[in-house]
């Protein structure tokens, strides 16, 4: 039977290369003769792997000294209150929406105090980013957040948010990892690991040392100066997630950086999409070209029906998880890093045979 | 060289069996051809997992239909403070403290109402749960709070604790699954994995449905009404966690549920006492004997020094993790569920040629 090509938005596919060497942490961590899953968090060997992890993400994302970062539990959706829990304050944050998780993620922050939403929505849905400098934000606002990348409808910025003197917090879930980014225009970014990063149960963060100082979360897991100290775990992470996160992220450095992934990226999603814009129609993609997402490519067919047949057939020939979100519909293939251009080049001819036979 | 035995406290030892058929989910889950980190949440396998993590719990622990079940994130530190927030209200909540998870515990809860702390401690130290019916709570309390062992000074209930027409909420992480219990006597058990379930980064919640409705946190993750529907998963669960769970409890099942287990569990820990108390003093317990936990079995030598060195010598030996905690110094045997017989009788062999060794 053919390979399979994995096209989950998220959880979702994970380099081969890290679920091999998985295999000897499982039973025999760093010669422990244990699991990783087994071992304290408080142990030598668990210590060296959370500061490995670290290390290489601060390597590979060039995070300045002055930021913190730490792995957590929950998910970005835990980050959606927490961020307003500890930052809104009296003052107004600006919420800059251009999808689902934008959304949820200001409705998450409304009880905690004054929020404002700038939303990109046109005509019920969501089609595009605004454009580098097209944004006015509120004078003295506690923030500003985005979500650099959004699943469902396949938007994502193609440059960093800048808000002036404002601090911009930044759910990256979807696309971190996945280009270079210039940390320092940024006060706090997020993500959940289970895009590009590693497996669902972990969230990284990176915060910069000025806003850390001033988080007044109301208990101690829910306020970010509790995870600051070196001495200081407030809870057990997930230590099989920081394992499997390690790994992807020597992976990463393995194949070049994120220069490289970027490069690869950029040509991965240009193919797909190249594919649907030369269809004559029979595929059509629904965000505007300038925000076209390079991570969750999504695109139409001419119907519902034949939308249903083509996650079916694709499916049978090993092309599996592309059915489109539930509240979106049409076809999402998410091709993050792991996913390999074998896989695009799988799906290219899959789309052009099955247009040639239902072409209406 | 010898076999390695784990006595950690928590990320503790699975059982082997446990591992060896995780290498399956780890690259084929399902018949997927995918690992178990690399599928969507919301896919027909993952949905199928969920549901037979929670069925297994369901009829090991013998827990009515009336109560739910969820798989959440942010061990029981996050529980500490998410039971005050949705369950305190305007009427005080008493916590038995018998320990220092009790004493966290209590401590979380104090900015979200009126905590009244009954603590067992005595002599700066806590040697003793109460016996059963010693305790009067308050009138109209809005909950009980207990931890059920604690796992620094080795104290455990030998009992569930009773509280009348008040709901009771324990805090059951290390020694859930160890014993057969009454569920009907809990409104609300919650446990971190990583002790008797599985790893870190999962917590269980068995929740009765009146108390549940009750909920009033005051954000979606931390609200448990939250995780109700059956479409409604908040965020991502821990997806990896809650595969080595159900192994776990499988693993359960076929060792013949859990009176099998609180009988091997009972003869683990009377060995062990049996040796502490049989060496003429050079080792000694630090619980009353009716308090003495079957999960973490806590005990002194004549001084630190020695203690420092029994640490060392019986680590070379392949007997790891027995350094007590930080803040209690000693000893601590933890023998969770998944640890063998064969592991206690080589400590108890070890214990017995130190004493002979360094008897002053």
């Amino acid at each position: 039977m053919s390979r399979i090509f994995n096209f989950y938005s998220g959880p979702a596919v994970l380099p081969p290369s890290v679920l091999e060497r998985a295999r000897v942490g499982l039973t025999d961590f760093a010669g422990t003769r244990m699991s990783v899953m087994e071992i304290s968090h408080r142990s030598d060997e668990f210590i060296a792997l959370l500061r490995s992890g670290e290390q290489r993400l601060r390597a590979l994302l060039h995070i300045p000294g002055h930021y913190s970062v730490f792995f957590l539990q929950g998910g970005a959706s835990l980050q959606f209150s927490m961020v307003p829990m500890n930052f809104l304050g009296k003052a107004v944050a600006d919420y800059v929406i251009t999808g689902v998780w934008g959304e949820k993620a200001a409705k998450a922050a409304a009880p905690f105090g004054n929020v404002r939403q700038i939303s990109l929505m046109t005509e019920d849905r969501y089609r595009r980013a605004p454009g580098d400098g097209e944004l006015r934000f509120s004078e003295d606002a506690s923030y500003v957040h985005y979500v650099s990348n959004e699943t469902i409808d396949g938007i994502e910025f193609d440059h960093d948010l800048e808000a002036g003197s404002v601090p911009v917090i930044c759910d990256a879930s979807s696309n971190i990892l996945s280009k270079p980014i210039d940390v320092e225009k940024y006060a706090f970014i997020y993500a959940g690991a289970q895009k590009n990063i590693g497996p669902s149960g972990v969230t990284v963060v990176i915060i910069r040392n000025d806003l850390l100082e001033r988080s007044h979360g109301p208990a101690p897991l829910l306020n970010y100066l509790s995870y600051t100290s070196a001495d200081s775990m407030p809870n057990t992470p997930n230590t099989w997630g920081v394992y499997i996160i390690d790994l992807v992220l020597e992976w990463l450095q393995n194949e070049g950086g994120l220069q490289v992934l970027e490069e690869r990226n950029m040509r991965k999603a240009r193919l797909l999409y190249d594919a649907v814009d030369g269809s004559d129609g029979f595929y059509w993609g629904t965000a505007e070209a300038a925000s076209r997402s390079r991570m969750n490519v999504t695109f139409r067919l001419p119907n519902a029906d034949l939308e249903e047949l083509f996650c079916r057939e694709a499916k049978t020939e090993g092309l599996v998880g592309l059915r489109g979100h539930r509240s979106a519909g049409g076809i999402r293939a998410s091709i993050y890093n792991a996913f390999p251009m074998e896989g695009v080049e799988r799906l290219i001819e899959f789309m052009k045979d099955f247009a040639d036979n239902n072409r209406p």
